[in-house]
């Protein structure tokens, strides 16, 4: 059977299949905003389409809309006044049911080439994508272009890949033909069929509506369940315009367009009756502990995949390259002003100090030159600007501004003032020292630019709190900066045991915080920060299940 | 590296895998108890073995051991005495957690190698398991060594081999090279490390005791988990001998044998305890559905793999070989005395009958004819002790006693003599009738040789019916005999709806109740009889975790 869009993908799907089986470089979405890739106007188009957007009706032709909403309110101070659809989510499950048999029917290479068509289309909106990830999350433009657009269509393209792996497994059908001595074989034709398990909730977050969100929308698609996502109410927009994406895509393929819907919700009361739904038999959810751990706890007629808060941490115990580290942890904690899941709070120094090849350096000299490294590297407020982007929430504000209660400012947080957007609050980090015993410091996410430089006794505590920072405070990453094969491999066995990914010694152009896709494993889904990773195969498996029938033939 | 274990049985692993991708039939243990491949003495010898340790010590060294315990009851009235040692649950999961960290560092080629091993190993005493199988659980002995032996061995293996599959994708190591413009590439090295969750816990069943628990065992242990059994009080013999196959193989090969340990527990609340401890990260579960229940509401630490209990059904609308049909339900229904999960308990019948080669049938006629076909099957008392075993449970006994009460009896349940064990309860199967509106009747697991013919007012209604059955009680099987397509249709759609797997048309050697290795997918994992499958890949997939570490090189 000819599937039109599986053909034309197919180059694509296979190199992306044997990217997740080696896990090399590998992408087909372009990271840079290059005129030359996307188009020499696709900057300013993707801007106006979004401007285009402001105070109007973003209309999606779902069921049950019983009026608008326009939640959002952006961290640089723009006001975008886009009206949303709001939708009753029973009527949205119940369309979402009715559009899953004839999606279950075209098969794993059917959902495969329309998953496919959408993320094309995807990135050749990644412009205007870009434009609407930045207003309403306060990232600067290039990450919002890079993580919102090209390196989230890679997630969603991994999350295809690696379900592809899956289910191309399976085969359609077989002939089962058992000898039976003298007599003739038993001889049966089997049919195999892949039947995802019903509909899936998507729940965005405020800071990456889009790379958060692509990898449970298409892993939970690709395997042949309806979805609906809840966005984020600050972080409405991106995903609004990859709704609309999809649901063209699907109209055109002559498939039900009410399989992938935006359920945008102002009560609690209403998303938590959507989470427990009896139809709703999958959740992904990035967010705060207190929610995520209800929907654990409570939508338990679904499977959750959740990433939570943690603390991330770093051990430094010694380094070749002084500066090189300096400089790459600044700028981590500078990136988004620390307001990634990624990002690292807890930074382990011995009170002994580290060797570098700079020489011996003391606890306070480590604390002080970071301090130091960040404000030199935030000092052109253009670099700030752009590295920093804006405080996504007031929460966020308030922990920046009660920071000197959790410990010892070493550099103390300044407003910057940006020269485009005059109302955006952008702020630089606040780094702080510790005493190892401070545990109620350190020990709970801070969730924004609050670093710590933790006193630990000698390197041994250092790598015995990293793991028990991983193992009870949750993390996504860790680094360890040192010389010394035995501080490493205590370091290796310790992440192995905590589950969790370890950076080593990273001193040039890749930071603790990045995570690449087809390639890092984000999250892993062992400690209490994530129980599912970006994208392994317990990602996709458990998204559908295979349905057989059997006859006997001659 | 050079992984002996590995590299020997390598050829059985490939074609193991290539059988679960292309699933027509395929095993590499012989399912006929033949001298000629098992040797002229083993039948002889597996007997002597079992015997030899009756009324004797089962010693198998595990920590924790505060004393014995021989609870089993034989169905077939044999007086075995076997004295389990009785260890301390927390004892084992600690001496379990101890032996993981080496287990995790053989790797994947390691673990598939040792669990290939222990399977070569049990496979080879297929006699003496079958018949601790047959004394312990009441199963005929042709089933006690095909079920109890090649065929429970196949699913073991089968479990290594997807779990193989999905592993055996996910480099060791990766060389990643992002191109940088002009600038050298950035360049780094990364690890990736398959781990185990944690323990695992195996709670087996009375029925099948090494058929239900070698898929969650080989699944659990050869992604890297130390695993403990707990079989049922009543069928401990088989399970304790492949837990110590197991840990002399382990001990072999220099690893720590508390990695694999039996827990014969007699307080459930012990049980209970075991299977919510923090450490506990799977169980694995076969029985009823108070205690499946319980555990997927208690044991919220673990993810927890349950079959539990299922109304099994099929639909009779037409067919062109009645005797055919009728020998092979009377079969179906004789088999093991209906003790199996899989025996079909609900027959749909119109009400206005059945066309068939024979002419047409009235509901009556079908149902008398039925009754008629398994009483000649049974007639003679070789064939029927040798097919229908021995009644495993006195609930068993106490449902076929008040079967009366649930319908109208056309053929009656008869006590046979068994001429080898005079003591042993043996059962012919009772059949009844009752009207679709009697749901209090059949919509409910009557475990053991009882089974009803359902009028239903036609064809459509028993479809619908069929339908409400899988998806209200659960069932691991459905099948149909028709020759209309439309009603093949309308079951096909109903059973993929539902998530059953359905059998059609079986009017010659293959019985619904059979469930082949490497080919069928037993259980679906999506309606209420199960939520997992052997052995698709959401079996094994999170079961591990992959935890990476990456640094530069040049």
């Amino acid at each position: 059977m000819s599937v039109p869009l599986f053909e034309k993908h197919q180059a694509t799907l296979d190199a992306a299949v044997n990217a997740i089986h080696t896990r090399g470089f590998w992408t087909p979405y372009p990271e840079l905003p290059s005129p030359k890739v996307y188009g020499e106007t696709a900057n300013e188009e993707g801007k106006r389409a979004v401007e285009a957007l402001f105070n109007t009706e973003f209309t999606l032709n779902q069921p049950g809309q019983s009026g608008w909403r326009a939640p959002e309110r952006s961290p640089y101070g723009v006001e975008m006044g886009v009206r949303y659809p709001v939708c009753d989510p029973v009527a949205l499950v119940e369309a979402a049911g009715k559009a899953q048999t004839a999606w279950q029917r075209i098969g794993p290479r059917g959902r495969v080439g329309v998953c496919l068509e959408i993320l094309d289309r995807i990135n050749k909106r990644s412009f205007e994508i870009a434009h609407a990830v930045m207003l309403t999350s306060g990232q600067g433009w290039m990450m919002a272009f890079q993580a919102g657009g090209p390196h989230a269509q890679d997630r969603g393209l991994e999350a295809v890949a690696v379900a592809w792996d899956e289910m191309s497994r399976i085969p359609e059908t077989a002939i089962w033909e058992k000898p039976q001595g003298k007599n003739p074989p038993l001889r049966m034709q089997k049919h195999f069929e892949i039947v995802g398990r019903g509909v899936a909730l998507v729940i965005g977050c405020s800071t990456f509506p889009t790379w958060n969100t692509y990898p449970g929308l298409f892993a939970a698609l690709v395997t042949g369940n309806p979805v609906i996502i809840k966005p984020h109410d600050n972080a409405i927009l991106p995903v609004a315009i990859t709704v609309r994406i999809i649901r063209e895509v699907l109209a055109e393929q002559g498939l039900d367009p009410d399989l992938v819907s935006l359920a945008v919700i102002e009560d609690p009361a209403v998303t938590r009756a959507l989470a427990t739904h009896p139809a709703v038999k999958s959740i992904d959810f990035t967010g705060g502990n207190a929610f995520g751990q209800w929907l654990i706890d409570n939508a338990r007629q679904a499977q959750v995949y959740a990433e939570l808060a943690g603390v991330n941490n770093m051990v430094i115990e010694s380094t070749d390259n002084y500066k090189g580290m300096l400089r790459n942890l600044a700028l981590t904690l500078s990136l988004y002003s620390g307001q990634m899941c990624t990002t690292t709070q807890a930074i382990m120094v011995p009170a002994g100090g580290v060797d570098t090849d700079q020489g011996h350096k003391s606890f306070d000299e480590v604390a002080a030159d970071l301090g130091n490294a960040i404000d030199t590297f935030l000092a052109d407020p253009n670099v700030a600007t752009a590295m920093l982007g804006a405080i996504q929430s007031r929460d966020t504000l308030g922990r920046i501004a009660e920071a000197g209660q959790y410990g010892k400012i070493v550099l103390a947080s300044r407003k910057v003032e940006h020269p485009e957007f005059p109302k955006a609050e952008v702020r630089t980090p606040v780094l702080l020292t510790c005493d190892a015993a401070d545990e109620t410091s350190y020990m709970k996410e801070r969730f924004g630019p609050i670093s710590f430089v933790v006193k630990v006794a000698d390197a041994d505590a250092a790598v015995a709190l990293s793991e028990r920072l991983v193992t009870t405070c949750g993390a996504l990453t860790v680094g360890v900066h040192s010389t010394r094969a035995e501080v490493l491999d205590a370091m290796t066995d310790a992440t192995l045991r905590a589950g969790v990914a370890l950076s080593i010694n990273l001193t040039s152009g890749v930071f603790v915080n990045q995570s690449a896709g087809f390639s890092d494993y984000h999250g892993v889904g062992m400690n209490p920060a994530a129980n599912a990773a970006y994208s392994d195969s317990a990602f996709v498996a458990n998204r559908f299940r295979v349905v057989q029938r059997r006859y006997h033939v001659a």
